[in-house]
């Protein structure tokens, strides 16, 4: 099968997503695999899978390699003897903003370019922190309370300590500190506005347990991952992920009873149905005393949490061959030409 | 004052998209205008303010004017001498679809180009009435009760009629039906699964007053409109709403008393506030008993809603030298740098 993996973009998370595009080299061996990277100045390039490494960015060697254009139904390689088409479904692994933040998504549909990846709508209920709790509240989903803050107002915190204090539009625990007393509130509400201007304090759940599910829905059926407890620390600050996002071995399915399993895709359901459609996502819940909250979507998970299928490479198949069909109204000038007629013009 | 309007769009609005741009070139006489219009098939054109009229549009003779390309901070007509950026603020006057949905915000915004509408997120809220409705719970507004139904379950209202049925994201009533018996709804309900998959069903209120309000924040203050109580009828159909897109003159304010007026401005501050920055909007409220109800957002309203403002032009200028500035995240390598050194590479 014919894949293009689009990786990089300006985005705190731009590394990840190049050690997340890396990963998937790897994984997908048997696919037909292209790359595009999309800089920091937001420019389009193919890169040559044999270059797939770090250093081919760091370094800034990509910036040799042929520069692509975006046109109807694809990227597109200009040169002096004709244009060549990059054909294929696209997988946006651009992770945080741009990727995750709606806007690929809205190029890619503008240009009619087949993607997998959340959608404009599922991006931002995703990628916003707040909005992913209205999600939670209109469709029945139990998430942990909240407390917002904008940058003018920097103190009331009406939460009990410890809290956590969190971007409210980024992933990979950037800018994200736990608070174990007011006198270290500051120096984490600093932290985390450098990276955005609102800012979303949560009650710090101690002895939570927390498991990973990722899946996705194809011809109306639900494929899940198995569920994943993740290595437990207090949360993993962003060299950890960073490490995390270049996982491509399987791991063991979490010990819990079929009815929780029942409980977590539920949740899982919910959450994606008619909003995710055309995506693999990974949701990131905490269960206390029997009951799920959903902490957090993924809705690029690093290295699209491969290491929590069976058959990854079989996901993409089904997921690729079930994607959204977006309706584009039909223009008719109607309108305008009994207005016209009625003028007598 | 340079300003790019651009309209057209892949759209059930397309139509009144080009009635709106057509008002604006009127009501804007003393602004440097260029404008660009988007087709049913994406491709954008720079057309000439001489040959804006209905006919340019519906007749093809556009196909004919210079396309245009997007680029890095505008843009640009290429030809065989070179290329020549549209410079200017672009106003983004697409109605419906691509314009309104999120798609030509993120655009824009990917390409770092400047313009008056709803960003992405704010779209979304905007678009799809289920969204809106979310928004006014989380944001203490109040809005109609109301029932969604998915393309799979026709049946089940569980509103009294007189109920009122629109797909959940179209604009300009296209689709909406007033049903006042059952014998009725499986009519309204093809009428409207024809332009969505999702639909909403609200009681239908009568003798409700309606008040329409525009406005938007520059520099951290809010200007708002005067209040119009639009004409009475059921509702606006379609044909009477595309006239009323061409609006220019300007309207009386509508009687209501100072406290009722400082509950719609307070409303409307509400739902603006953190999220359509950048935008001139259209609230249209309910009034029920002294109490304000938002029916829905016009993110992009009719001609701009240019015939409810005082001194529209000034108005523009203001929001224009106040658009949100996005913080692009700088990228850099130091997790791929730290990483190498640690494997001795």
């Amino acid at each position: 099968m014919k894949l293009t993996i689009l990786f990089g973009g300006a985005s705190f998370e731009h590394e990840i997503s190049i050690v997340s595009a890396i990963t998937l080299k790897e994984k997908l061996s048997n696919f037909e695999l292209n790359f595009i990277f999309c800089d920091q100045d937001h420019t389009f390039y193919l890169i040559n899978a044999s270059k797939m490494r770090a250093t081919t960015f760091s370094r800034g060697e990509y910036k040799k390699m042929p520069k692509l254009t975006l046109s109807h139904g694809s990227f597109v390689q200009k040169s002096l003897f004709g244009s060549v088409d990059i054909s294929g479904t696209v997988l946006n692994l651009i992770h945080g903003g741009d990727g995750e933040d709606g806007t690929i998504a809205a190029i890619l549909d503008f240009f009619s370019i087949k993607y997998i990846g959340p959608r404009v709508d599922a991006s931002v209920f995703s990628y916003d922190k707040r909005y992913t709790k209205w999600l939670c509240h209109a469709r029945g989903v139990k998430c942990v309370e909240s407390q917002e803050l904008s940058s003018s107002e920097h103190s009331n915190i009406k939460i009990a300590y410890p809290i956590i204090v969190k971007p409210s539009r980024l992933g990979s625990s950037i800018g994200v500190s736990i608070v174990k007393d007011e006198s270290k509130l500051d120096y984490a509400l600093d932290s985390a506005f450098e990276f955005d201007n609102t800012v979303i304090v949560e009650p710090f759940l101690e002895g939570v347990k927390e498991y990973n599910l990722a899946g996705f829905s194809a011809g109306k059926k639900f494929y899940f991952s198995i569920i994943e407890e993740p290595q437990k620390e207090e949360f993993l600050d962003f060299e950890k992920k960073y490490m995390d996002f270049s996982r491509s071995g399987n791991v063991d399915s979490a010990e819990i009873s079929k009815e929780l399993e029942s409980k977590l895709r539920a949740s899982f359901e919910k959450v994606y149905k008619n909003l995710f459609e055309g995506a693999l996502i990974r949701c990131d819940f905490f269960v206390v005393n029997g009951e799920v909250f959903l902490n957090e979507i993924n809705p690029i998970p690093g290295s699209m949490a491969n290491y929590l299928f069976d058959d990854f490479g079989g996901s993409l198949k089904l997921l690729a061959n079930s994607l959204p069909h977006t309706k584009r109204a039909k223009v008719t000038y109607e309108y305008i030409h009994s207005i016209s007629k009625a003028k007598g013009k």
